[in-house]
């Protein structure tokens, strides 16, 4: 049994759940390696059951942890998985309330036998997910590699004068002739007040001289996803401009110093936010200041003004403070660190000091 | 108001609701028009209310239907929502059940005020969306044809010597230089053998002569999807390969000659079923003949032999009858025809003759 399954069990029992449906594909990845669209697992000291359907057999044939069960199902996952729980004595099962909607989680207690109780339980796998291996951090660090040189390559070509969408384009399949399966999110390509726009997308614009432009990217390699964002200039700035640069690219660096195992993510997104608040443009930062990256872009921990959680080491999360003037411009820098006792190791490559591109 | 939005009110109040809420992207598109990540609407005959963050606030003034009110929210959504609902009559509030996961649901609960009633509503939109409007199937055609186009683009360029791989990522290219946002799903590409496996991923094996090759791809423009296979020959094929090629051909054929609006999906279903159960292949056709294609890839009405669905003039759906036989090959022909009163009229334009490439 993997020290993931043995970690979870004891999860498991600290929530007061005899076992536990795992339906999310991350989870179910990172608990069995099935990389499949159709699978789940049940977890519990008396079982490991994994279920798929026919066209993913062979392929859990050869996934999938061998300490799990394989079992094929004929209909629906849920109606083999019914079938085999025994309900003569009482048995608690634990659901991802947070994942599994209303309509299925009435069809999935109607097909279980009395004695079976579904108990809420989301978030076991997630909180776990939390803590990479350090296998886990090689492969987060490749793919940021992967990202930052693809987009040394397409930046290299020239930037001014080609649309943000050609830009984007360009990026995806610089990274996936890198061998990623795909980008980890749609780039954002956003020039000039397009960059106002935190979650701007690539418009058929070209990109003009003497704009900022923000590049906002990821990769996902054998499963793992970076992100990264760097703001550019075309060409002079302004002074406002430039002056909004090295205030995000400071707050940003009073951000990573700030991070190591132990500090609130809280409090990390408060010391960035104190910075660009000294600065005068604490009403432009308007989102949070990170969040865990691993197997989906957006996971456990947060580091915001609303998170709970608290950096442990082998996070791996985002810095990512912003500054947004609608019709202006804005400007973004966001890093990928990993969470040390000490500090951290930032797994982005590329630098921060203003480059200005033609 | 719009059409769309009097026939959802329409609905509504069939359904026994005061208000629905509207959550799930694509849903929220239709009715609003509004194409960022994060939005709410709540519609009712007393209230058209469109919510979404501080992100999306300049997105939704351009994007979203006048008839509704924008709000602004600050922090969740849905807090946003409860507060403005006035729960000293009686409300009975629908919510997306098929969506909308246990624990949201729970804490939607917890914030509407007294008097509040949620009552479960999924699929109300969607079922206003199987009916295409005239302007949405020019929007499919045009998608249907900008992929025909950006697969012979790829053919020409030829295939054996390519891994499935690189003609995979061609084919997204040749679709976003189109001017498509993006695959409508990650195209498959899977050369002799490996076109058996019906949701095969492309690999980094290169097509050899004298296969078949499965091509199944399809482009989002506009917001709008397509979706068409054709399983192409790279040299002579065996005997059985050429009379199971031609079993599909016919099988998909007659498939096509059902579709007319009135004929319950599972009628198609069965008709095309029985042509490849007369060849003799009836155990090798393991999946549905097809869905509805629109906003989503996948979306009602179904064509299946468990479907309760009946064709109604202005369905879009997808006709796509496979073969396959594990370890050897695959054949699977699917087009994409516009349900009419007397017939239909097919979006995908490609051949379906065996086409031998190299």
């Amino acid at each position: 049994m993997s020290a993931r399954t043995e970690r979870l069990l004891a999860a498991i029992e600290a929530a007061g759940i005899d076992r536990l449906l795992v339906t999310q594909p991350s989870n179910l990845r990172y608990l069995t390696g099935f990389t499949g669209s159709n699978g789940l697992a049940v977890v519990g000291r008396e079982e490991l059951l994994f279920v798929t359907d026919f066209r993913y057999v062979e392929q859990a044939a050869t996934e999938v942890d061998q300490a799990f069960a394989r079992v094929q199902a004929t209909g629906q996952l849920a109606r083999t998985v019914a079938a085999r729980l025994d309900g003569s004595g009482s048995l608690r099962l634990g659901f991802d309330d947070a994942h599994i909607s209303v309509l299925a989680h009435e069809r999935l207690r109607d097909l279980l036998p009395n004695g079976v109780e579904l108990m809420p339980a989301a978030g076991l796998v997630e909180r776990l997910r939390r803590v990479k291996e350090a296998g886990e951090v090689e492969r987060i660090a490749a793919c940021a590699r992967l990202a930052d040189e693809a987009l040394e390559e397409v930046l290299d070509r020239g930037v001014v004068g080609r649309t943000e969408r050609e830009l984007a384009l360009a990026l995806e399949v610089a990274m996936r002739e890198r061998g990623a399966s795909g980008p980890s999110f749609p780039p954002i390509i956003a020039a000039g007040p397009h960059g106002a726009l935190p979650h701007a997308e690539p418009r058929d614009v070209a990109v003009a001289a003497g704009e900022l432009l923000v590049v906002d990217w990821g990769a996902v390699l054998d499963g793992y996803c970076s992100d990264c964002t760097r703001t550019f200039a075309t060409g002079s700035l302004s002074g406002e401009a430039a002056a909004v640069y090295e205030l995000v690219r400071a707050a940003q660096q009073a951000g990573l110093t700030a991070v190591r195992a132990g500090v609130p993510g809280r409090e990390v997104d408060s010391i960035v936010r104190q910075v660009i608040a000294d600065g005068g443009y604490g009403e432009q930062f308007g989102h949070g200041l990170g969040h865990g990256v691993g197997l989906e872009t957006h996971e456990e921990p947060r580091l915001s003004s609303r998170s709970d959680d608290v950096l442990e080491a082998g996070n791996v999360v985002t810095i990512e403070p912003g500054i947004y003037l609608p019709g202006r411009f804005g400007v973004r820098i966001e890093d990928l660190p990993v969470v040390r006792d000490d500090g951290c190791e930032v797994l982005t490559g590329l630098a921060k000091s203003l480059r200005v591109l033609s």
